[in-house]
């Protein structure tokens, strides 16, 4: 099991970690990359990261999406766990020859929602 | 592949199914253990168990983010469906020695989106 | 690898594609099937393609949980993009004996959320 650590600056923020990903899987070989969040008010998405006015975008369209309804959990974070669930805690990307095998306009994204926290992300291929 | 029941009581249940995946993968040495609804109304998640607000906040956050549309589908469970497709049909979670390697505050929730029923959960190790 | 074509014919549509995926895995024995869809405006579910009327309800509802945010992505399509990340790019199923095992009654739809367009879904056993 790989793991690195991503430092979060914002309440919410989408980091890019295509890259830390990548580098921990070097000489792989081939299989199913499987980067896992071990959080519950974080997730893992992939989505393009050419542009970065699209991660502003999602960031800004989550944040819209939560209904407003009475919360009970005393921590006033449920808004994050609620996202959480819907972005989900992993992601899974074919591997082959030792590289992440993406599509064109696909980045990895750590998906902060309730920050900023110090993270961890989980990387291993199958 | 393993399998377990789960018989829901209300409409709309989070139900902690950590242990019984667990159980379900005793043995299993190392992999990556995957936790599959086979159900079109009833997904599985990743979030906190600690405090059972947060489920409870979940499932009112879902029903509330129902868009006010006409739905077609002759059933009326249109709803159950939209909510299984944005939470998803099956969760992986990496398997060291055996046991599952979960987040600190992490467990795994069967969704029901159109109980009671009784439904099944398939879990193997890969 | 494997992989095939989708053309899709409308903006926004559900493609099932259960028979194109049980195709390309056809002699892979016993695994987990992963279905991936290498874009970032289009996503993969599984879900009910039993009545026709589910796979219509299910985009008019994605449409109108769009929330009306601004957007700044120069190229208009910032709700598909979100949308992928709500659903997924990908799907894992179980495999035995070179099948797909889905429950009664789902099968795998391909979501093309800015279309019309000819797009790829790429398909392997681990």
């Amino acid at each position: 099991m790989n793991q690195f650590e991503v430092r979060t600056e914002s309440h919410r923020q989408m980091v890019d970690v295509t890259r830390q990903v990548a580098a921990a899987i070097e000489g792989a070989g081939e299989g199913i990359c499987h980067v896992y969040v071990p959080h519950t008010t974080a997730a893992v998405v992939i989505n393009e990261h050419a542009d970065p006015d699209v991660a502003r975008d999602l960031i800004a369209a989550y944040e819209a999406m939560v209904p407003d309804v009475h919360f009970a959990h005393a921590e006033g974070n449920s808004d994050a766990h609620l996202m959480t669930t819907l972005l989900g805690s992993s992601v899974t990307v074919p591997v082959e020859d030792g590289r992440l095998r993406l599509g064109t306009w696909q980045g990895i994204f750590f998906v902060e929602l309730d920050g900023p926290r110090s993270r961890k992300v989980w990387v291993k291929v199958y």
